[in-house]
């Protein structure tokens, strides 16, 4: 599909056909496409939980403010944001060495890089947000080309999430999507404003003294 | 464009033409593709300061680790996440409003339910980082589809990029963009790997007792 066609298209959906379901391998294609996003020094810094079974929906939705589209949704993924993510550099650098990126001199040099730049709490966690929310974003636009609608959502509880999968420390939830095919027999309304080129740039720099 | 060839076309590119020049009407149309991500309750928690200017060029360039291509690409993008955004939840409801979504009772309700989601610190940078980042991946998409280059950076001292170009506290820097033409003179090497479907998936969460 025409990548301007699918930004208009996707819409965040609410009612989803509860008689869909997504085919794993459906859902593996909507992958590889999506994995192709950039992330700090390609180490993508992600993980994603799919929760297709109905008891696990369920605990997912309690977890989840109990909004009802978790349970009616084809399949929950729950985006894992890997906040030790930039440990894995020697994997990324071998790649970078075998395609000539970097030279073997380089190695303990980008590793001590990457440490000094993420190597502490509120650093590692703006980089893994950034980055599983880079991959996200790609989900969701690869998904709705292959005719796949989604809905993005950060209302649950972090602490319930985690506790309920059994998610490690080392991650963070960036965020619950939720993956079918809309009802369509629920209109969308029509989609709300976005805000103006104007409204969002800025030219060279705030101005001094200007309060925001 | 098709959406799967931007995906596979899109690179992060470390060298930029330096002879070619973006107009702002183009950079307008890339926004216009982007602006249609979504974000929490469409708060688009985002704006972008563009620095075009050579002295504000290099002025960014020494706050991000003397990268060169932050003088050679055509425009540089500082995008911020503003971490107080979800304090316009009244304009956003009157669109609702206006369009069906809402009615005039949940205003409260619904303005009370986002100051508890996000009215942390904790919690609303990650809400900024967040839909910030779901913002610049829409944007580096959008810029391909046009045949425009970017490149995602998170080398940069946060404190520094903030007092140069004096960026209100309640923004944070969620990354910097380089925005221009490839400069067809220096290959591309070999796209670096990314992770199989099988690496990244989880079915159904992780296993008690699994140490990761």
């Amino acid at each position: 599909m025409e990548l301007k066609k699918v930004f208009e298209q996707r819409r965040s959906v609410n009612f989803f056909d509860t008689t869909k379901k997504i085919d794993l391998r459906l859902f593996e294609r909507i992958y590889d496409v999506a994995k192709f996003c950039p992330s700090s020094f390609n180490l993508q810094p992600w993980r994603m939980i799919v929760i297709t079974v109905p008891k696990n929906k369920k605990k997912l939705k309690e977890a989840a403010l109990n909004q009802p589209k978790v349970e009616e949704a084809s399949l929950m993924l729950i985006v894992l944001a890997d906040t030790r993510g930039f440990e894995e550099m020697d994997k990324i650098f071998d790649d970078m060495l075998e395609k000539g990126y970097q030279q073997e001199e380089a190695r303990e040099g980008l590793k001590g890089f990457a440490r000094m730049l993420y190597d502490n709490p509120v650093a590692s966690r703006g980089f893994a947000l950034r980055n599983a929310s880079l991959f996200a974003m790609s989900f969701m636009l690869a998904a709705k080309n292959f005719g796949v609608d989604t809905h993005p959502m950060d209302g649950f509880e972090q602490d319930r999430v985690k506790k309920a999968f059994n998610i490690p420390d080392r991650y963070e939830v960036s965020m619950l999507i939720a993956v079918g095919f809309h009802n369509k027999k629920k209109v969308l309304l029509e989609r709300l404003n976005r805000k103006s080129f104007k409204e969002v740039m800025i030219k060279e720099g705030f101005k001094t003294g200007r309060r925001e």
